[in-house]
């Protein structure tokens, strides 16, 4: 089969930001199950963090002037009026002059500026000692320093980190507002491929990595996979089978077979399904090229390519890309890639996007990437590789040395 | 209080290292739900991947040598004998002087070395001209190839990753030996600590941010987080409530409060619960110093720090070490940590390990880490960063430009 649409990797991204985009309406869920959910609103604080000054020492709270000049040799002499509880508010208030216990974390008295650590103090009866001065606001939290009312703490768009959750926690916002876990299909196709678990193999016959390995990134991910099993390669067996696992995701993969009437069989399969059909037809990349992108009903269905090394290569460049949309990430997220050097020289046709199996290696200080080479349809070489440098399209080739950027595997995103 | 007993980093580590190990036996589990987890056996293949040797393109399946020195000008001329179907035998053997069309993944007949592509041939009628010469074993991964009988695929120890997964299910292996997912009881300690979806503050109360921070990294981590409430800086109810989640966990964290008495209640807890108690009483770390690690019944006990940015940098340096343990994960991960330029001087005290927060930032083809920076007490710097350097504690600082490790945020493991 030729590819007579095949587009570069840069315009198979624009084509995905264009084409697709959230098909559910945002579900409110709990925080306690929101990490790596993308936000589908902005949220805004209606309070302030920390809701009041609170001291980061265990010390006294005191008016920082009446420490001024005090030194070892020449204390400060401050009354002790108050042993702060935590989670209570001070009995009295603090006026010049005095000085009242507080714990870590603890509400800082009206009339307080700043705290004096424990250490630096010396408690003679209801006297205390001060040894060193400290400035307002030392040892302090202001009320609002974290989170002031009004602030927007989290974007519509980003991916929640822990921290996120936490910031979450802390102004008291238990429910958000998130796009639904993606539920992807995988159809695996060819007359060769077999499930993994059957016991003897005929000649001709292959275990299918492909779908297995696929379900295994989707995990990884969070989305949720939902197995089709393996069809035959005849048109009318994979259009019925397509149709019906199609109604029940939002995004469909046709992974496995490697043969041209599989990926014949792919394209007509994904115009059958409805407008508007193939997108792309065919990636200007090395490995991958035979990769199909299209759109029915406004989902995304992917025709991957059947090498291994290749469909996983693919799947992280383009379905990844893809799953970002559907739950609507930001754009904004920064390029985080590993940087290391290439060990070797690797040649790359200009026009032509190459991803590089790499294994890392710590040299000195400096992290650098091997080359792992080997036929895309050797499975072992993605197994013995830490991650995958791209070799841009305007490149041919990069020199030993040069420093690369590394796609890690293993990483939720 | 004071920390007796501050070991440094890598002490901390060594204790983590000898006293931590899988406290369950391992179980048996289908590849479907084997990405994240740990091997707990090596897995050797019983089988050759592929089977028998295919063919990389669309062509005609060959022996080499009958096509030396074929050219545009000067074709070699083979009669065309077969067709074959993926995931057949030929039915025929090959012998010289012949040729079999082939489709990519197709099983080579007996006798064919190697495969011309099919745009290096024309057919007439059975005629085969093909303009092209191939070298033995050319478009053809051979069998055994990609895993040979008895390779090892996968060590003990090591973390399944997808690829790691498709390699199982290519050779067979539906079900493999994995240590159970750990389960973490958080016990969130303090009186000044409420719930977060608690309507209004009162005086001195602040929303419990680290629990669920910690739990959704769990979540983020794979492991099972079972929350175990806020209990007040009460002694006996304090060890009642800590002893009845102990027995329901594989790890038990105490965290949240910040004050001397949470600090002091959870060295006593940890006492109580059984020998050997407490193993490490403070780290040199800056944040994160009053760090508690201990064991009881074989199983750890860790008090991490009150202040949420210190929790979370040792919940990351140090309890995902003792996850590790728990789950039986090879020490040898190469240490990937991105590589970045600081972007500003740093100073810090020798002996002690700091950790900074960072965001990235691509300056032309640099990856650039720019300190962010703020009181530990602010979760919002950790919304602000994508990462953490190390500066370790041989080193008095860092200088603009020099080259650091970034722990990225985000990342699985």
């Amino acid at each position: 089969m030729k590819f007579f649409n095949v587009k570069t990797v840069d315009e198979t991204m624009a084509v995905i930001e264009e084409q697709f985009a959230p098909i559910h309406e945002p579900v409110r869920i709990s925080i306690l199950e929101a990490v790596g959910r993308i936000l589908a609103e902005d949220v805004f604080s209606r309070e302030q963090v920390p809701p009041f000054a609170r001291s980061t020492v265990d010390g006294y709270a005191v008016q920082a002037k009446t420490t001024y000049g005090a030194s070892e040799s020449l204390p400060a002499f401050l009354d002790i009026t108050g042993n702060i509880h935590m989670g209570k508010r001070a009995e009295l208030p603090l006026v010049e002059g005095q000085a009242q216990y507080m714990p870590t974390g603890g509400m800082l008295p009206e009339g307080a500026d700043s705290v004096v650590m424990i250490e630096h103090v010396e408690e003679v009866g209801d006297l205390l000692n001060v040894y060193r001065q400290v400035a307002p606001g030392e040892n302090v939290i202001r009320a609002g320093d974290d989170v002031r009312v009004g602030d927007r703490v989290l974007a519509r768009g980003s991916r929640l980190r822990p921290q996120d959750v936490g910031v979450l926690a802390a102004i008291g916002v238990t429910e958000i507002a998130v796009y639904p876990i993606p539920v992807v299909g995988i159809l695996s196709t060819g007359d060769e491929i077999v499930p993994p678990d059957k016991a003897e193999l005929s000649p001709g016959e292959i275990r299918d990595i492909n779908s297995i390995m696929i379900g295994a990134r989707l995990a990884q991910l969070g989305a949720k996979a939902v197995y089709g099993g393996i069809v035959r390669d005849e048109y009318e067996e994979l259009l019925t089978r397509a149709k019906a696992l199609f109604e029940q995701v939002d995004l469909l993969l046709l992974s496995g077979g490697s043969s041209v009437g599989t990926r014949d069989f792919t394209v007509q399969v994904l115009e059958a399904l409805g407008e508007p059909g193939v997108l792309v037809h065919g990636v200007a990349t090395k490995p991958g090229k035979p990769t199909i992108i299209g759109k029915s009903q406004g989902k995304p269905v992917v025709g991957l390519p059947g090498h291994p090394v290749s469909a996983l290569i693919m799947f992280d460049l383009l379905v990844v890309s893809i799953l970002r949309r559907l739950q609507g990430e930001s754009n904004e997220v920064p390029d985080k890639r590993s940087r290391a050097r290439i060990s070797r020289n690797v040649p790359s046709a200009a026009g032509r996007s190459d991803y590089i199996r790499v294994r890392l290696e710590e040299r000195g200080d400096e992290l650098w990437a091997v080359p792992v080479f080997g036929k895309s349809g050797l499975v072992t070489t993605m197994v013995e590789s830490d991650g995958i440098v791209e070799i841009a399209a305007n490149k041919e080739g990069v020199v030993e040395g040069e420093q690369v950027k590394v796609m890690l595997f293993g990483s939720s995103y």
